[in-house]
């Protein structure tokens, strides 16, 4: 039963359902419906798909997420990002308007939802950490920048194609001539009226007395006045008569329930976009759900996340549509407008059930410039130049690696761009740890401390020389020690004891232990005696695992001034008579 | 003149030679001459190219290596592993025994080289690192099972394929009706032969008075027994009539200076397997260097050593050759022998080449069961699966990444092998830190110390939730962080303040400075305060470089208990009237 309701959070929540819950989950269920039925026909299209396939993929989703989901606010359903991802995958495959090509976005998401479920089961929530902030925030930028290129298209009436920015700018270019002049004035003015709504609508409101939350949420819901206006005008006007081109018939009824194509083959070729899908969408989906639960103290499951979001996609693509993920604005109204339970999703999907059973004509004449340009205001919102400048400043690899993404995405298109950065990124952080600090450290005369000998006034016996390293030891910079080491060896050649002081040491993985033993018994052989000090519990604990300690010339000390003292009482205590005393303000240290 | 002198090593010990030196040199060129000849012959043949190939690939290299390397005692020429690397390279572009292949093995040895340089120039030897200990290893171990089980073919006079260790067990089971008795007779004996000298004539010429160096050189030399041996008894038995394969016409004279086939879409396509044999070539070369020079305290540079082996590359690209590097048996006989400076490997240069001007006409008789024979013994001692044990035992990743390493390797070809082993080590080590120790800790009473509240007794203020984190906070483990909190916040009510203690973290990726952001707002709703503690001073400098130190709604604070103290004065100092007291023998800690 325990293991039932943590799989199933519904039994928890749903116990506890009241009356008054249920009356205010269905006032935010009223107001993301309207929000969330222009954005479901914007991204399929978006995705290169019918508009009803956007309708589709917003009621089983939901549902599945209600049933399955952690979070009390996150709301699922199509987003910009997974469309474009899925636009790309599925250009791949099959030609747009084919039934194929929808099959093939059925398969992404059914693909993508079994993979989501199994590492929430087998709990390899981790594997999202692989896309590093950078890499996600300029993979997000370029995409939001590419999608609001290429939504220029339907917005000013020209056919417009192509996987990269560039391809895209190119074909808009060509096409020039197609534009429509109809086409393009409800295209600007709806653009113009969506960023107004943004921009002047809410402090418009809260000067004529609205509350804030309220003012941000009927902001929020403004698409749906343009979508209103446009379809009104070309409804009245006709102009659809010249070349104005508009959404047309949309299927009046609820998606029936079937299985994506079960070609094997086809699921194979599409694992790794799937993959990217699925972890990009996760990252964005659990983002917003742990920022909006911390909000209200609530907790988040990111396993049980995994497996929601995985349920949500098997359900799209069991009812005609692709992949969803959690929407970043959409669930913040959804937070805002006080959802209290993920029932408010459930009565979300019904609202949108209604919807497709009784306002698809309603929809017939609205026109997809319109649409478009609901996009580009909402992408826009995506991207994040200035992101760039704070990260290049706070950090030069970082910065390195966001560029390179946005660039190698905006040129290369979407899928490698996001694989050139997360692998950009593993590499750079693994050069970062390659070349370690490495101090050479003396006593601070009449005490137990010692630093570094290039910034402090220190003691040292030239018999001993005392390395300590300020990183783990593990693969990237094993061999980096053995030549420290030998360095070091080399330009005192009076040494008869190398200690290596250990306190950042948290790990010293079997090519470390390897290197540890190749600088013993170089050692051993010119004489030396290696010797280690200040090792970590867990490491030594380690250590007793291998051969080493019985190899080991020298001995493990507790504290360096242990190792010192055993190697050279006189020095320890301060009554040598030939201490070197380094000074020096070098910048080595 | 500095810099020449740091590229050019030979201006440095050129400028002290002296004639006893030159004398000491050319007794060790004498003796590894005499070793290297069959060695070049067989692993040309295991490269799958004509011998003369291999004596090639031991002139030009040698001389190059003398120029530009920095240790006195690594012997370049063809190895093992090497030239199994490159048979399985270069068999992708063209077929045994046409020019195509030959000139496909040099442009590998020139793009290798290449690359080498261009590593060296660069600075860029800690690429090498990426090749993690168990990695190479296994890969090794790998690499000699499979050169040994493929060259039982020719030991048995039985035709062999595949590029797996099971392809290669297939087609010697399939074409075991081919097997010649002479030639297994030959085979079987040098075999045996072989391994006597390498097992049981040590210790008789130790016996009958040798020194232990001589022993060990006369016992490494023993081959050149076998050749003799069994060349004599095919010339004068007639063997070749019996179906016995023979080295045959080596052609005489030196080879001619050329460049390899100048082909753009060749080298692009071989430029992966080129990497690959240029990083596994540089690790066992510079593994070699670096422990013959420790032993006599002599400087090795790496990334000198990268242009050496570049160039000694190039050489024997230029001059009909194929792949090469620094050898393991070869340097240490070199070594032993006392070789002073790198004008031992000029004067070997010079005896190969005496040997290809004027010996060849003596290999015609010389049969190929005898190499591959030389070939068994030799790789034989790469093979250690003892390691597997040891290293499982040390760590279950670095043992799984060895074990992965060599299944792998072995069912699917080295490339695909060493590079699944790169991808697994690495990818096992972002998952290690992925979800980095973290401690709740207290005060240690009347003590400044704080310690785990699951392993110590210590005392806690309900309001004041302090976490220390072991390990530095980057990309893999920053999500793990914001769940970390969230769920310690969640399941401690009362909290009004959270630190987080820093000793241990090295740095603060743009990632986690993310999520410290995150964390920080989302306390924040919650009306919770965060600070940090015993943040290092690289770490402090990087922070500062961000708005983070200004958003934080508390303050940073030297010591833990600094920050204990400034937020409740009365329980730092011990006088509070609450104290929590955790006690306990959690495993969790």
């Amino acid at each position: 039963m325990e293991n039932l309701r943590k799989y199933l959070p519904i039994l928890t929540w749903g116990a506890q359902y009241s009356r008054q819950t249920l009356v205010n989950d269905l006032v935010v269920a009223g107001i993301v419906t309207v929000m969330l039925i222009p954005q479901s026909l914007a991204y399929a299209l978006l995705a290169g798909l019918p508009p009803e396939v956007g309708l589709y993929a917003s009621m089983l989703p939901l549902l599945m997420y209600a049933v399955f989901g952690t979070s009390r606010a996150l709301a699922v359903g199509p987003v910009a990002v997974a469309s474009l991802m899925t636009a790309a995958a599925v250009a791949q495959f099959a030609d747009q308007g084919t039934p194929e090509y929808l099959g093939a976005a059925m398969a992404l998401a059914m693909v993508s939802g079994l993979l989501l479920v199994g590492m929430g089961l087998l709990r390899l929530g981790f594997l999202a950490n692989f896309l590093s902030h950078p890499v996600i925030s300029g993979f997000i930028t370029a995409s939001g920048i590419q999608i609001a290129a290429g939504q220029f298209g339907p917005v000013l009436g020209i056919d417009v194609h192509g996987e990269t920015l560039v391809d895209v700018l190119v074909s808009m270019y060509h096409n020039l001539g197609q534009l429509n002049t109809y086409t393009a004035a409800i295209g600007l003015a709806s653009l113009g009226f969506l960023f107004w709504v943004r921009r002047g609508l809410k402090p418009l409101l809260l000067r004529i007395g609205l509350a804030e939350r309220a003012a941000d949420i009927l902001a929020k819901v403004g698409p749906i006045v343009a979508i209103a206006l446009t379809t009104i005008a070309v409804w009245s006007l006709g102009l659809e008569a010249h070349g104005v081109r508009i959404v047309g018939e949309v299927p009046q009824g609820l998606p029936a329930i079937a299985l994506p194509p079960m070609d094997l083959s086809l699921w194979v070729k599409i694992l790794v976009p799937a993959l990217l899908i699925s972890i990009v969408g996760y990252v964005e989906s659990i983002s917003v759900a742990l920022t909006l639960a911390a909000k209200r103290r609530q907790r988040v499951d990111p396993d049980q996340e995994l497996i929601a979001l995985g349920m949500s996609n098997v359900g799209s693509a069991m009812s005609g549509g692709f992949p969803v993920t959690g929407g970043f604005s959409r669930s913040v109204v959804n937070f805002d407008a006080g959802a209290e339970t993920p029932a408010a999703g459930a009565f979300t999907a019904v609202g949108i059930a209604i919807a497709t059973l009784f306002l698809t004509p309603l929809l017939y004449f609205l026109p997809n410039a319109t649409l478009a340009a609901t996009i580009i205001v909402a992408v826009l919102s995506l991207v994040n130049l200035g992101a760039i400048k704070h990260t290049w400043h706070y950090s030069r690899t970082d910065g390195a690696s966001m560029v390179a993404t946005i660039l190698i995405t905006l040129t290369h298109g979407i899928e490698f761009g996001l694989i050139a950065g997360v692998g950009l990124s593993v590499f750079l952080h693994l050069y970062r740890t390659s070349k370690p600090h490495v101090a050479i450290v003396g006593q601070v005369p009449g005490t137990e401390h010692f630093r570094n000998i290039s910034r402090h006034e220190v003691v040292t016996d030239p018999q001993v020389l005392s390395l300590r390293v300020d990183e783990s030891l593990y693969f990237p910079n094993a061999r980096f020690l053995e030549e420290r080491v030998n360095q070091a060896v080399a330009e005192n050649p009076g040494v008869r004891h190398v200690i290596i002081v250990c306190p950042a040491v948290n790990t010293i993985d079997a090519s470390a232990l390897e290197s540890l033993e190749a600088i013993n018994f170089r050692l051993q052989d010119g004489g030396i005696k290696l010797h280690l000090s200040e090792v970590k519990g867990p490491v030594m604990d380690q250590l007793k695992r291998s051969h080493f300690l019985e190899e080991l010339t020298g001995e493990v000390h507790l504290t360096q001034y242990d190792a010192v003292a055993s190697i050279n009482p006189d020095l320890a205590s301060g009554a040598t008579d030939a201490p070197r005393a380094s000074t020096g303000s070098s910048a080595t240290g």
